[in-house]
């Protein structure tokens, strides 16, 4: 068989990747940079300054053709990319919802990256599947979720949410969408999705996604707290049935984001339960609270739900992405998604869990390991005490606001967020109100020192103060509220 | 404004993130680690053989109360994590397609993970919207592509199909398919999506999810060649016609999943443009062979594409996940995608790029700051050099089976896939044919030093050597080929 065997190596020598040694030496110095930047942080601008096109401008028009050293690569970190960084990880990071790359959660990526699992299927990576599985158990179980829900990862909340809806427009089997579609099927009828007016963008890409309909998600009014008002529900639902249209789901929020609301999931879960719809609740912010005793009572009815929604990546200190998925049906999900062409079969298949299954998604990463490093590093206690110390951090501004004349709270604080703004007296006009407010966003966040967003609650132009950001300190907290009256005066 | 001034802290001392020498000494540990693990990968079985359930039961079912020291979490990588593990970074990973963390994949991901980037609007992060069009266009400019498609990432290709096929139904405005949906509209057509029987089951996963139906994908013959059947899809096409179906897109796969056979996209392309149909690519495994000149040719009529997705984390060494998604109408996909509730509403706004304009996704990861580590450090000579030797590789194995009686290959090699099989004289049947390389590739995984997979071609059960992995020499190959010959003996 000398035909066979092995001869000269085809291209001598053969090509591969760089040393391990190099990346040895890299990844040490990396380790250095990251922690310098880590302490560093507050010395960078909070929002980037670069104008639109800027950063483009100084990258170069094509690939190198020559291989460049690890060094000039790394060293274009400062003079390139940092400019054009806007510091989700500075502790004065005060818009949206902050989102930390933790210590731990940097660790993790690091060995996701090295490690490079794919989930395909069980076999392609059993410690991902399974620490999956065991990860979310233990968040589940430490939120108070009923036992027995299942669970997945997901990248982002808009993924999970629309996985979710995925799963109730095939509860009716009758329907035949998976297989049939729904055009050119009389039989199919106007499927409706309800939720607040404050509920996320998400449920409207998801039903455009889904081929339900951006015009099928009806948006109902929420009350003088921002909750959804659910006679609003009840009457919009009865409205549908007789206009012949076929209701699927209610979307509820727990923590909305402009203000943190949090819809009457107990009175929204008895109407769905009466109305035979899909309830899928949306905590992607605020789901963490319920690791918190005296805040578990936002989440009353939960245990009702259909489908759970919560990002590790937002309030729980794990670096991006990283979105929690429960349901109580993983049957339908499954039977919305599951497909097993022949290159996928495998011996284990009927024993052994595959989150594909469960997903229009493929292959995945290994995002459990960033999870179960978080949740160790910081221990159940440590996050409850974090998500403490950001609340009171809200509740303590909300008591500057309150107590300074000119200025108004606009919303409850149940959680971590403060909505706000300027009022000067004599001021009475809503667009003279919006242009004013905005200005002061606009000086606040040149400075540099501080980044906030805003938000509109029915016409009112708000600013928003959010707290998330596991190195916030009370102190970042007051140079945001020196900032802002400063550049109201 | 006493009032207003900080008080005392809230709590004494507030908590926080742990130090950064912490991360400091343990990313270093890290770096120590993971050259390690890249030293020694071989030392591992390739394929994780751990039995179903076996992993979750190193896990408690708790999450811990207390924190706990990074030295015990580091320290289970060893003990629990890397027993679960299947070895995608093996340079004897031959299944499927290969996904590498190269080195300076791994190190992209280090700092993607500290710098923690949430791109939801251009202003969250301009170097993650304008790093992510200046490297695609670097790729595209390099495989030759038209100047002027856009070109965004996303995680994997089935998300890539997904939305070209989103934007493909969004084509007929008169629709109203975002609007109003596609359920209790009479005038919404069956509509039909075409490729051939070899293509990825992520085109019926996004005709699932669409609302189109997997019944309304039709799988056209291949030839004897695996190439899509021209003659089958006009027909298809006019009979679908003529039942009053909508055809809307044909999806051409250039490098199958199964054989890396090519469908005849120039030929395609031309049905497509007589037809109105949209064309989209799925060059996901070998769409990254257009850099190397010589193999250019398999991507004639790509030109002609209204989309085409190309993963940089299966060929081009960039960790999961990378997927690159080119499409000449962007309009098309900002139309059935964009939507901005008031909150993130910018100055900035008409003149700035936000990636999430075009998804129904809206954070994203920083993927593209690993995209430019990989294409600097390899450049694009260091890229054709490694692809160029990928596809030697796997001819020579063609050649060692084809020289050996017994021994047969089941497709041409145009890449860097072998599809063959243990064909022992007498042996005709074919179920009893499937039944003996089944147990060949049972027992070449078992000995832990390769890992190959399988596929079905028609009614024959086929094995597959993938070559791809960065690490891979020819000596892993010869390896393969002897424990094969072994195994079949």
């Amino acid at each position: 068989m000398s035909n066979t065997s092995p001869a000269a190596p085809l291209v001598p020598p053969e090509p591969g990747d760089l040393p391990p040694e190099v990346f040895e030496a890299h990844a040490t110095a990396l380790a250095r940079w990251v922690a310098d930047y880590l302490r560093n942080t507050e010395r960078y601008p909070v929002l980037s300054t670069l104008a639109p096109g800027e950063f483009r401008q100084r990258i170069p028009d094509a690939a190198p053709e020559a291989p460049e050293p690890l060094e000039a690569i790394l060293a274009d970190l400062d003079r390139v990319v940092m400019p054009g960084v806007t510091h989700w990880n500075h502790p004065a990071f005060f818009a949206y919802f902050a989102n930390t790359a933790s210590v731990p959660g940097i660790l993790g990526e690091l060995v996701i990256a090295a490690l490079n699992q794919v989930g395909i299927l069980w076999r392609t990576s059993p410690a991902l599947s399974e620490l999956e599985t065991a990860t979310t158990g233990w968040l589940g179980r430490a939120m108070g979720l009923p036992e027995g829900w299942f669970a997945m990862l997901t990248d982002t909340a808009s993924v999970s949410t629309l996985q979710a809806l995925a799963a109730a427009r095939e509860r009716d089997p009758s329907l035949g969408i998976r297989h049939e579609g729904m055009g050119g099927r009389p039989e199919v009828p106007r499927m409706r999705i309800y939720c607040s007016e404050h509920a996320h963008s998400s449920v409207d890409k998801a039903a455009i996604t889904l081929g339900i309909g951006a015009a099928n998600v009806v948006r109902l009014p929420g009350d003088d707290a921002y909750r959804m008002r659910v006679d609003a529900l009840e009457a919009a639902i009865a409205a549908d049935r007789a206009r012949g249209y076929r209701p699927i789901a209610v979307v509820a929020t727990v923590g909305t984001t402009s203000t943190t609301s949090v819809d009457p999931v107990d009175r929204i879960a008895a109407v769905c339960a009466r109305e035979g719809l899909w309830l899928h609740v949306d905590a992607a912010y605020a789901g963490v609270l319920a690791l918190v005793p005296e805040h578990r009572h936002h989440f009353a009815g939960l245990e009702h739900a259909d489908s759970l929604v919560v990002n590790a990546h937002k309030w729980l200190f794990t670096p991006m992405d990283c979105s929690v998925l429960w349901t109580r049906h993983p049957q339908l999900l499954k039977r919305a998604f599951s497909l097993t062409p022949a290159y996928l079969e495998t011996a284990e298949q009927d024993v052994a869990l595959s989150q594909s299954d469960y997903s229009f998604q493929l292959g995945r990463r290994f995002r459990a390991l960033k999870l179960w490093f978080v949740l160790r590093a910081f221990g159940l206690e440590g996050l409850r005490e974090r998500l403490r110390h950001h609340c009171a951090l809200a509740r303590r501004f909300a008591g500057w606001v309150e107590a300074e004349p000119g200025w108004r709270m606009l919303a409850p604080v149940p959680m971590s967020v403060a909505c706000f703004r300027h009022e000067p007296a004599g001021m009475t006009d809503e667009a003279a109100l919006a242009a004013h407010n905005a200005r002061i966003l606009d000086r606040v966040n040149a400075s540099g020192q501080v980044f906030l967003s805003h938000t509109k609650l029915g016409t009112r132009y708000v600013l928003r103060l959010a707290v998330g950001n596991v190195r916030t300190r009370e102190a970042h907290v007051a140079l945001a509220w020196r900032l802002l009256r400063e550049a109201a005066g």
